[in-house]
């Protein structure tokens, strides 16, 4: 059985998550809950900032009918298989492929499978790779250099997940500077954030450059010049502004800039890589991009640094794997996306698995983390001097509690009765 | 008011329009009608191939919303802001951007207020500009070009204009080839088209090669050297593979190879492109490239030698001019997809103003014509002699007839009752 809810929490209210071009998100998730026939229920989810989120639960109800009947052990054992017939079904494939809402229902489906399985057995390299459909990126990555990697990061294994088990695996917070936030609460986020131990940060920018050059210097001289400061403009930018704008912001030194431009753009983010690597901005981009063929061909082009993937934008574990696999053969660091909602829940096992199973590496790389929004969770994320720290519990950590569900059921849900 | 119907044709009954991914199409749509509050009509749609038409509806409901309560002149004097407003709304953007069913949707939704808007007036070329939204593709033609090109073309309009209605708008066929006909049908459709007037075939290719070489083999026999062919694998291969198997189709002479691989592969298009050129083979793609920003790097990366615009998959005629008029600029031709429902009866009117008013050039130019499906429309195309014939009536040329509409809704038509 396979039921669906459209969740939602009324974030916009107070301006948590507004960025340049989301300015009033609503944070919420189609969330799906399978249970077969034995009893045992799988927990899945994907993300979304409001209206809308009921197309996405229509989605779901639509994939629906390929998953129920089927059993586990069926859809595991010809995974490959499992997902090309969620992604390329002769019909619903039309209306995407493999991209916008279908997309988003296929990660919320098969984020529930992963749960179920994850909580069953252990998985090795040539079973993992079982799960991934390479067609449309051999030109990239093959099958046999895929297993290949797995199998060279067999090498140290143990040792990286006694490292990741005492001291986690690294995070930056971008819960100090929403775009919506005044200088007063973002000079006080900033300073709790130190406290605690933070390092790195990000703030959101590209709605006025005076803001942001106002922004960034206050946050440049409350974190001191050896931390870490990443700006994001949530694709607010044509190609030339992009690189224009952020030449006006280097004096602050960030990483990276973040969606500088449309998610499509591969060659435009090509062009803006190269006209700002001089002045040492990287670029990172990957939250809404859809596909293992988007992340192959910014690979290939250049046309990113730092590579950020979404648990619930590609098709759930079996497309990010191909992205993982793909970033390390492009030696470019993977330095996912999260908050939202349950999104660092989710990203977490992915960027684990990264730096145990994949890349062996933490250089350049960390784990965007949101404070928000855990408490709605059974095993929220537990984040100890701003590092991740391993989940303990089974499965893919996406089960949310049953009275956050339902107060939150949108529109029927209390807090939605008590809005209106 | 706006309505949406869910109208599904159950053509997989008879295999009409399968291809290598779609085997089984029922052709459908979501079909919308706008009724303003002095009692006029727009009538939209977008095309689908069955399951998920519902996922469709459920957006365009969504958009309703910031539709309904506009007047059409508050519409179409910032039609660039409204627009914008319907593909980047702060919420709902998350679940595309301008992609997959959100953009579907918006295409239905705003085929229909072009359908009101084209009843009453007539537009200059500033006016239209002023309906292209620019983000993102600045970089490849600024708003002064696309004028500069619109104004140019005011030369010689009229006598276009004399020529299109005495001639019409040449066309080739779809209709002797779908993969799913056996090699008797395929040679009497030929036969019969070859009688018709037609001169330009198009293939289905892809799932079998030596299907496709005897296939291919038969068509070239049956039309002889000096008519045209085309192959059209819908997406079926990885890049090596599509540029080893169309070179075994390379003696029947193909003018293209329609999507050789994934339609967001623009670096593999490339690729593919850069491969067949010394055979003398173009690559088509369009039907499934989601906005102008993906259609801009197709041009930018010499990706394809023929730009086939969809009337249903962008965001209806704003979009399409931004494809027509980047396509002018990098001297590409423009050979709209067509067929599926309503496909023909739209895209006519934009490869017609195509000619007229920005390329004024029909070199390797033609339109796709699928025989299919236009008893239900009140202003079916016109073809004589394997040419479009201009509309005459007023519009969009997509309003249903109510007895269509009514017998083929799905679930509840009769037309599906009848099939259970």
């Amino acid at each position: 059985m396979l039921t669906v809810s459209d969740v939602r929490f009324p974030t916009s209210l107070e301006q948590h998550g507004s960025d340049a071009m989301h300015t009033d998100p609503d944070y919420s998730v189609a969330y799906v809950v399978i249970e077969t026939d034995q009893g045992m229920h799988g927990y899945g989810l994907t993300f979304t900032v409001g209206r809308g989120t009921e197309i996405v639960v229509c989605a779901v109800e639509a994939l629906s009918a390929l998953v129920v009947g089927k059993s586990l052990e069926e859809i595991v054992s010809d995974f490959r298989g499992f997902y090309r017939l969620l992604t390329s079904d002769g019909q619903m494939r039309w209306i995407g492929p493999e991209k916008g809402v279908i997309q988003l229902a296929t990660a919320a489906v098969l984020n529930a499978v992963w749960d179920l399985w994850a909580r069953s057995e252990g998985k090795d390299p040539r079973k993992l790779i079982s799960c991934i459909d390479f067609r449309y990126i051999t030109d990239a990555l093959t099958e046999q250099e895929a297993l290949d990697i797995l199998v060279k990061a067999q090498t140290g294994k143990q040792q990286r997940v006694d490292q990741m088990l005492k001291e986690g695996y690294p995070a930056y917070t971008t819960s100090c500077a929403w775009l919506g936030y005044s200088d007063q609460l973002l000079k006080q986020l900033c300073t709790d954030a130190l406290n605690d131990g933070w390092t790195k940060f990000k703030v959101k920018v590209g709605a006025d450059l005076e803001d942001d050059i106002r922004r960034c210097s206050l946050i440049r001289q409350m974190i001191g010049p050896h931390n870490t400061l990443m700006i994001d403009a949530n694709q607010r930018w044509d190609v030339g502004e992009a690189i224009t704008w952020v030449t006006r912001l280097a004096e602050y030194k960030p990483l990276w800039i973040e969606e500088p431009t449309s998610p499509d753009d591969i060659l435009g983010h090509a062009a803006i890589s190269k006209a700002l690597a001089p002045l040492g901005i990287g670029v990172a981009t990957g939250e809404q991009c859809h596909n293992r063929v988007m992340f192959k061909q910014f690979l290939q082009a250049s046309a990113l640094q730092f590579v950020q993937i979404d648990s619930c934008r590609l098709g759930s574990v079996n497309e990010n794997l191909a992205v993982l696999l793909m970033a390390h053969k492009f030696k470019v660091p993977v330095c996912p996306h999260a908050g939202g909602v349950g999104l660092c829940e989710l990203v977490q096992h992915l960027i684990l698995f990264d730096y145990i199973s994949v890349s062996a590496s933490l250089d350049n790389r960390m784990c965007e983390f949101v404070d928000h929004l855990h408490q709605h969770f059974r095993s929220p994320v537990v984040i100890q001097n701003a590092h991740y720290m391993p989940p303990k519990d089974p499965g893919y950590s996406c089960e949310m509690l049953e009275s956050s569900v339902q107060t939150h059921q949108y529109p029927q849900g209390q807090v939605w009765k008590n809005l209106q």
